[in-house]
């Protein structure tokens, strides 16, 4: 991912979902000087709580942070799927972002599926990279992901945990663990030869 | 599996393909009562000191070994298709096993997938239970696999552990980890629950 | 299926899904000593007429009864996916099924698929087995179905029958026939070697 | 397609979807004596423009235009999907057609996909074959689709890239070009061995 | 399917393929006038038996019978895939057919996939429309077949089934049963409201 | 693609298949200073002849050419399987590529397959990119093939073109046409807002 000097959009449905599914991503491109953005579309419960966490994480990844659906908590179901992709219109349109990076179609959320598709359809718009990266969860759901792309993550390990971490009223108030994460960048890793990996789908890819 | 009393058979195409695989759950069936019949089609090469890893292995994780084409060292390519599947038929002939796992369909070694095709075939003889382990390989290629079952391997991690390094040959000699298999066995342990656990995907299941 | 003393839980989005698309399965498993709650999401119209056949029914298959949306005729596309999600989580929550058998993500009614998603999601809430079971309908549209499961129902056909037969509004009143069922199921039946079966689909199975 | 003197539905969500897809068998059916009807679902916006740029191209195409949500500009994600579904059930227990064309269910808008799936939905009326044209847009979004029926449209090519410049709002004053679509029939017209042909996935055909 | 005066190629790997999975077809097209042909590729077992019921069956279906590996028992398996493809290739050359019938690629035998394929491969030669047939056996193994044609087989399924058993040395001396392919027939045909239907998956059909 | 100063490989079953498939991507690489190597497994019949004019394409395009069966005519299907595979892992071994660009596994040829497996199975060896690229064939069968990657090849279209038509054999004395890649790679760039582009399907990408 030679993106030296490029904007990369990192888009998620909520807070956490970028940093439990590509964290360690961002914070390797970020190092190399790429122009990260992470953009959450919603904060569905405790806006002020979550956009803190979320703008904490952004600080430890390195990355700049936008809340699409900004001031208060918002519901992706409420609204229109056009008014989503008008959205996410607006966002390449302005960032003209070289690659973005969100959820894919087999997650088991709804919100997820539906971000998904409307990022396929903001390709109307600009010409940019498509990845998908793992369903992500807070607590397990078994669901078919296939990667074909694998991002060595083992200098920024650490630095997703951190970032995860910061989201304190989900991992620490709610029980939840997330060295499952870990396990996972493991496994990806020895599939390709690293330490720890990070595994995408590709959606499309243009070599000009 | 509630398989007490009956016979399950685990088939692979070469000696440490079951224990890579599906080991841990050859253990709680072995454990459990189950007539556990490990059966390896072929040794490829090293006749003796293969055979003989195998038994070890056998021995550790408490079930019957079973070679197909014994007595020497042989290829299942050197095998037409029909003379597979008549192996195949004789061997769920004699042993009516309620179950048999084995490769699955998107594994890359084509002895692997041959295996597979050959196992469903022999449906046509008996009725048993059919289940696909994951891809195994000694060194790391990254293919396909959707699991929908999961047995809880927990309680014989370190059996499998065990059963695999009897594969010396293979996993001192050559250098070669296996660590990957547990730390596949994590993930798919918290995916579901459980310390450890190893992925099915199923083919055919009857409850009657 | 081995659920004996445990709850199991069949879910359909409307009355007489149950039963054509797995009405012999339940009756199997209420005749086995297992805890079965059938439950429906919603009643779209004719409540007072609807409830009374679905009650009919539960009677005959040997089950409980359960209508989520109670209390009127209501729509599920009336509520937002993470309201039907909330309904689901809390009814596993409440009944911690061992296994939860529902529609499959094939099939061409849009409510039907809408309850599979959400059951998909609610396994956050708690581990249990989860089944599709074929596409129903009372009047034809092919839709693929893979299945992978079947259960052998020749001792329920009949009961069956009698269960789809007490929607009396449904299959009378509206001239609508539901042989086809026992065609299907003789049809999967000799596929599996025995006189009558219903065919699932496995999404999730743990053998702990 | 033999379906002279009988009735085929074009149906696409938009105007111009029907055009870019799947114009030149609308062309080729009307001049073989069938009964062709263009079935547009909505008309997001400038209503008067579009509704008579669609009857121009209608004309140009030698079919009958409907559109569905008639008088004035609607989304079709503003209809739940029972109304849309009982929609399309009218129109075909009305029209009884011997063949629908519509959208597929890989297609990247929204709205094609939702009409797809209703269209699926509206088999249950009346028996009529069915089949989906490629995805169709204005400006490129690559999605797969996976052709296997072809339909020579040699003679109309012309004729179909003339109605598609019949929607003059589209295609002059926004810039776009439709060019890609003679490329696209050449294209699929070499692998069948004509000069030019629309592809389709067929969903459902009845030799009766 | 309006072939009438045109060649319509039915093609098997063994004697009872075509007659389990399209036999009735096979009836329904040369009671129509199209100059049909069944295929059978090899007969690997007692040669003059089993092609003197292929010839009563080709007569009871009113077909013309070629057996392509003729003159005695021989195996698909023992040609090179180079040579069967070569074998195809003449056949397409020589009869030219406007359509061909064949095995599918889900089947669970070696052989019938191997036909599969390089029929596939034989379009290479001429244009012709292909279809595949369901799996066919006669002893059973479920294996996943999506069909999206069907055709009316009402008045010929009794031809269908004298025909099969025509191969009195497969159906009546090892107890085989062919019931199935009734039932199966009237659970095809009430999924479009016929009596009885085959399904077929439609591969390429070229309207032109 | 970013492999300045390191080694692509090219691989396909016979001459003139990287041409066809991938040709414009071989001369985008060769040009950007990229050692590109063009591997073909075996020249099935003419051998004089066509290496011969793989040789002047080579030049063409300017990279190294490889026959792997050098030396006379030889096929494929005349290996075993594990033949094959060491022959590539020998390859993968010696040239130690940053990528490898070969067959598709939905290519209708059996060697085309047969050798895209071979090379999924050297990834064992090392760790490369694999990409496949379009099925390659001199007459049309359409086959499905879904890409996600698609390189820029507006400045090698007619280079692509020119190595094509090196291999004077196949497309002057058989009367064969190859402007369908033209229009091919019209069709691709205009789906990623290029002129001229070439489809790929990612197997596996690492960014490390």
């Amino acid at each position: 991912m030679n993106f030296y000097g490029q904007r990369v959009l990192f888009l998620g449905a909520h807070p956490d979902d970028i940093e439990l599914g590509i964290g360690g991503t961002v914070a390797v491109l970020a190092n190399a000087g790429v122009r990260v953005v992470m953009a959450i579309v919603s904060v569905p419960a405790e806006y002020e709580v979550r956009s803190a966490e979320a703008s904490d994480s952004a600080a430890i990844l390195g990355c700049e942070l936008r809340i699409l659906l900004e001031g208060g908590c918002k519901r992706i179901e409420d609204l229109k799927n056009y008014q989503l992709v008008g959205l996410l219109d607006e966002l390449v349109e302005q960032s003209r972002p070289a690659a973005v990076l969100t959820h894919g179609p087999t997650d088991f959320h709804h919100d997820h599926v539906t971000v998904y598709h409307a990022t396929v359809a903001a390709q109307r718009i600009t010409q940019f990279d498509l990845y998908s990266y793992v369903p992500t969860m807070t607590r397990p759901v078994p669901v078919p992901f296939a990667p074909n792309a694998y991002v060595d993550i083992s200098s920024t390990m650490d630095t997703k945990l951190q970032a995860i971490a910061a989201h304190k009223s989900q991992f620490y108030s709610r029980g939840l663990a997330f060295e499952y994460y870990r396990d996972l960048a493991r496994v990806s890793g020895r599939m390709v030869g690293v330490d720890y990996a990070e595994a995408l789908a590709v959606d499309k890819i243009v070599f000009a």
